[in-house]
């Protein structure tokens, strides 16, 4: 028996050393250089916690927020905000940087970004706003304000979408991706910060939903779950892979509905206050104020149950 | 450099002050009025969590349960069950009551709904178990009632339903809402807690599942995945707005299957033991007994590799 | 009023035995026969963030790994997985055995699938570097290696399958599923853990995939959002429940293709080099190197807003 | 074997039935009569960690303290202190109110007496200032303030000691002797938060003092380890009981020193500029400027190694 | 500097070989041969925790009490302590058994042990009211029960001391020591789990106080602080080493006080009714009812200020 | 009442700016001039605890050690200890830095402290192996080594010195005191990390215990409860404070024995083998291999009950 354990523990041992060197590591292993961070999931989530709390104070706080802390709180969550991003985005441009990089400089980069970054919260609360008052009055089901901001899934991927997309518009890297996809894991919603989206926008159920990088969306427009806004085709290049950076997904009007399930594929547009029915699959364009709609379901066979 | 600091100070106070006050807080801030409860996810997830753990004892408790400590272990936890939703049906009446509300009658309304829950939890799990059992048959894979308790995320998703349905139904705000969201966060069925659903209820996979406030559903039914039980269009107000609180999604008998990515929308009927096929579009009744299938593909293109 | 209280607590004790007695318990309630542990949630989450770490060493630790470190740690993660893998099989062995079960036996060999497990780490690394490869190529919004492996959700999803699977394959009980499942529910990608799928393997967005327990996937296949590979139909037994165990899902050949919300449903063979275009509905073979589309979209009505 | 686990349980649910029931349980439970809070030591750890941060900001934050943050931090410790202190105080009161109890005007009072300790901190820190630099002067072994205040028990004693006296003469009953007896654990210095002490207060090493509930210090006193300040006898009721609230400690002049394990005991009066030497016993008045030292240790007994 | 870096992590790894590997690692390394448990702090804290919770219902927990949950609680706590008891129990036979030992029968002792502890503790509570009761009439500062039971730090080292002793009586080895240590780290009295203590037994501030494993007290002694029954000399083997186990400790009778500092040597007995002064050094016998008090202080001196 | 409320907050916004503002902070306040880290009492702990763990293997760990995994968790263990205590020991130096000091030549200087100090492991494994010998081997009461390691206080209190002792010669500032404070709260034991102490040092129950900044210890001591080793007088400068760094401590010599509450003060010597009793007070030599005991108690005046 205890040859037998002896022998398993060399054997793990073997593993480990396994593990710990070789080519497998090549590209799977992130060797720390310095002492620069790294990107980190619960960094990242309290960066979008802060966030939310600062644009819709009291709502997604531990604390109470009255009249009298409510500067103080967020005076302090700006300061935990601008401290957190400050090592994310370094961290964003640790990975991608070259290896001679100047890490004082991508510093000092890394804070102007964050302060700029804080800047522009009140202006995407004012944003945000609009997109509450959207789901609200877009949704029978809607009984307040309130339960807009507690309860809708959507409002959380958009807040993540609006601050993502911020950060991605400043040029920082990778750590907006981790904050959309934050969302997408908490909502189903996937919105790619890269996305350009109006003011009212409003999403319902949105479990499936996928909004490509280069989609521009107007204002006042409404999508249901499972729509895609993707690509149609990817051009090649020499190697058969896709060729990154083209605009490659839907340009929707304003006042656009699109209904559940709906495929829209490709830079096509789609104008102005058009309606895209449930499940249509749509690759060219739509002109202004058109309604698509599933025709009679003629390949659906009906069996009565007395056949 | 000092210098530099000290202006990025004063515009970081400065953003403070912009967040803290003037109309962008309007709507999008809470102040607190009282001490009074406000929702808080985790004490709705502590809510969640103690249910489950009294409806199947043993499967999602921390702590061992055996012979002698069942019951000292269920009274513990219908006490702190009690306490917590007090404490957050409180939280929903006053999100939701006019300003003169009365607060002593408020808790003593919150206090008598949450001992009327946790009657109600024998009737909850005696209901449950009709639909672990029907996951359990209906389910070539399941290989035995635990695995279907532990792994299956329909059962997390009809444990909050009926959990939230109850509350609903007792006339509990926004609370309902939110524990079927983090359901939906969870695993991606979305049943809103209006909805009235029979026993014997079974999802499969269940990722994008709809289920809307106002849909009936019967006793043996059984939902794939991708399924929507939606509205089709709504009553427009004087504003364009949807008209809040009319019956608009379907109404699904006894025994019905629907396969996964059907979409069935507004306030039809859908017979006992009909069948709805996978990818299916649905806005007119369909008769007892009757299925609906996909029917010959005849608007695929088949493109041979040697065309 | 003292005399309500008194009826109240009556009654909540009333609540209390009732949950705590009677036949509604059975099947209900899990008691502990003896000391051995049961399948929960935050020891397989311990499992699945320790193999991502061992996996992808850097990437998902807390802390920096270094050139000094780097074989440390791994020996300690390594201890850690071993201890809690041997627990949870173990776990997994208990729910599922007779009740005159062997434990010293259910121990060992609980406590060799764990040393198994652990030697194949390091071959579970080779085919997850194919993965991580093929979706950086395959992706025109990647910028590198380290976005692929910090963001795409996919990654988290076949991380968790091929750790699923190999201990399916070992023929550990129920534990495979609930790892498959937590992937699931942080990702919307549910893939069986009884599913064979080959290196270089790719999913894009990936919320409503579905991946049954007998599909068969061979290399360099890449599946979008949406993508069902499901079963047909099933075998019904003498009580009109699906017979258990039998091949029901697709085999798909290399270099397959499918867009999203393509849905693939029987024991159908899909040809290598094949494409299936989105929201396809596919129920027979597709020979090798075919493409199905969407064609003309001939079941759309198109309503001009001068209508 | 089953047989003899049952006879063990049954005596098992015996001994719950006897400890949760019967004439043991008088004076010895504490059941709560409504939801009013009880001391809890975790809420007095944090009122002493607020206190304590707000007196010396930047020494015991878990948080920098820069221009930026400092009065935001402040303020928000302010509110988190307020309702702690609100909270503790209203339980100091529940438990030792009467049957009869006015909650709502004890809570009022509870709330004033909070606001009253916050408005005296700003003084609170003045006089703390003092005892700081006392220690600093007079310990030859300290190198810098920060070092006092980072590493000597005895500001951490004084601390606790300035708050407890402060919440003491406002009459909150309980928690200041709480407090007291937190930085009694913490440092083995017991200062009665009845005592008055003046400014400049320097205890050196500390473990063992004690200053009892009637003890009046002046300023610029400086005491050693083991130091007792205590009482000579009690007077004693008819049932043989000592008689509470008589002056019946110490009343010590300003400027004097007294140095380890000396023993003062009874209300007698050590005059300003007195000294008394180490392991002196004191039970008579001390005049101004006096010094008692320990003579020729005349009853030491001296045995040479070579007797 | 890479150079530097890399030979920096060379000599830090030759540390590490060496506080592996050698002879140093002799006596101070607790290599575990199987998974029984060891000794941990964080179990110890949690067996006094649960106790002191038993012990006073409603005063150490963190949980309302009422007479609602007051059974529940009381029965879900004993299930707790005696899982924690069985556990540090066993470790306490795995530290000190033979390597030969038979771990079945020793982890039956130890639930054996267990279960009889927790049929003790109604006992232990009516000596611990007795102790109680004491503190609370010996104190002039005493205001009531519920203030000596929140605040006399020697409550806590009582509580301590009776468990440990039960435990110690019970013969199990190592963690009794342990419990009384942990008061004696909170508190700075330090009683030996081995030595015998009657009813109405008190302590005023305590700090200290030593109570060596020998000694035996009566009834309704009260001690002070820094009061030391201990050893006056050991017997010495023939390696000059103490011989262990001898009664070494003094006898105190019934009724006695000793006040603080006072030092007690050796097997002598202190009569009952006895008084013995502050800062006494006490060697032999004092008999029933004499008073020992520091003469007139003949070995001071006095020196006047104008001197 | 409103109005009452808002006159309350005014006054305690009023708090918040005084206590935020002005000459109060000044020495009390510690601002951040950049972010390099300050001394953190949870980080200290953490370096006592790896250093414990390091020293002791598999005494104070979490987690099992065994001969699979020692080396592994050694190698962690250093890892951790590093970055621990290169933070500290930076943050010691910002303490106590000029405002022109090079951040980065003392970042290097901590650095290499750090790792000086991890190569004195093994050697102060070697002389803490001495103080357990010794320990053991001169108590009754003690029955094993691990009793030793676990239970005695006296151990945690040394090992804080001789780590602290290790960092204090190396030049570290503020953090050496930091670390003996924490065994000074934790077993009343306080010994200064300047003071000099030979191998085979034991210390009995220890509460009370001072041994100064330049007191000099030789091998085989032993020292009980309330023995200090002080100061007797300070040289006071022009301002009559104490002037710092002059030795003042007593020289102790080999194989000494100082009973419980014995005093020795000043710069004396103490020759080895002598024996100093209890509570006797000493400020002159004492030879080698003198015995000081407790003279015939002359001054204690016995007062019989019949008296």
């Amino acid at each position: 028996m205890g040859n037998l354990t002896y022998k398993n523990e060399e054997q793990r041992k073997a593993s480990v050393h396994a593990l710990a060197n070789g080519e497998s590591l090549a590209r799977m292993c992130h060797l720390r250089l310095s002492k620069e961070p790294l990107p980190q999931q619960n960094i990242i989530a309290e960066i979008i916690s802060l966030s939310r709390s600062l644009l819709f104070p009291g709502f997604f706080s531990d604390c109470d927020v009255n009249s009298f802390n409510l500067e103080f709180m967020i005076g302090m969550q700006c300061e935990k905000l601008k401290a957190a991003l400050e090592n994310q985005i370094l961290a964003g441009f640790m990975l991608t940087a070259l290896a001679d990089r100047d890490v004082d400089l991508l510093r000092s980069k890394a804070e102007a970004m964050a302060a700029t970054f804080i800047e522009q919260l009140p202006a995407l609360r004012h944003v945000l706003h609009t997109d509450v008052e959207a789901m609200f009055l877009g949704d029978p089901a809607a009984v307040s304000y309130e339960e807009v901001i507690y309860c809708y899934p959507a409002i959380k991927a958009i807040i993540n979408y609006r601050i993502a997309h911020q950060l991605f518009v400043q040029g920082v890297p990778v750590i907006p991706r981790m904050i959309s996809e934050m969302a997408h894991s908490e909502t189903g919603i996937d919105i790619h910060p890269g996305a350009t989206i109006g003011r009212y926008f409003a999403i319902d159920h949105g479990t499936g939903v996928v909004i490509g990088a280069t989609a521009i969306i107007g204002e006042h427009v409404k999508i249901y779950q499972g729509v895609t806004l993707g690509a149609k085709s990817f051009a090649l290049d020499e190697n058969n892979n896709p060729i990154k950076g083209i605009p490659r997904h839907p340009i929707i009007g304003d006042n656009v509905v699109i209904y559940s399930n709906a495929t829209i594929l490709g830079r096509i547009s789609i104008g102005s206050n058009a309606v895209i029915g449930g499940n249509i699959w749509v690759t060219s364009d739509v002109a202004e104020g058109e309604k698509l709609i599933q025709a009679k379901a003629n390949n659906i066979l009906r069996i009565k149950s007395d056949e």
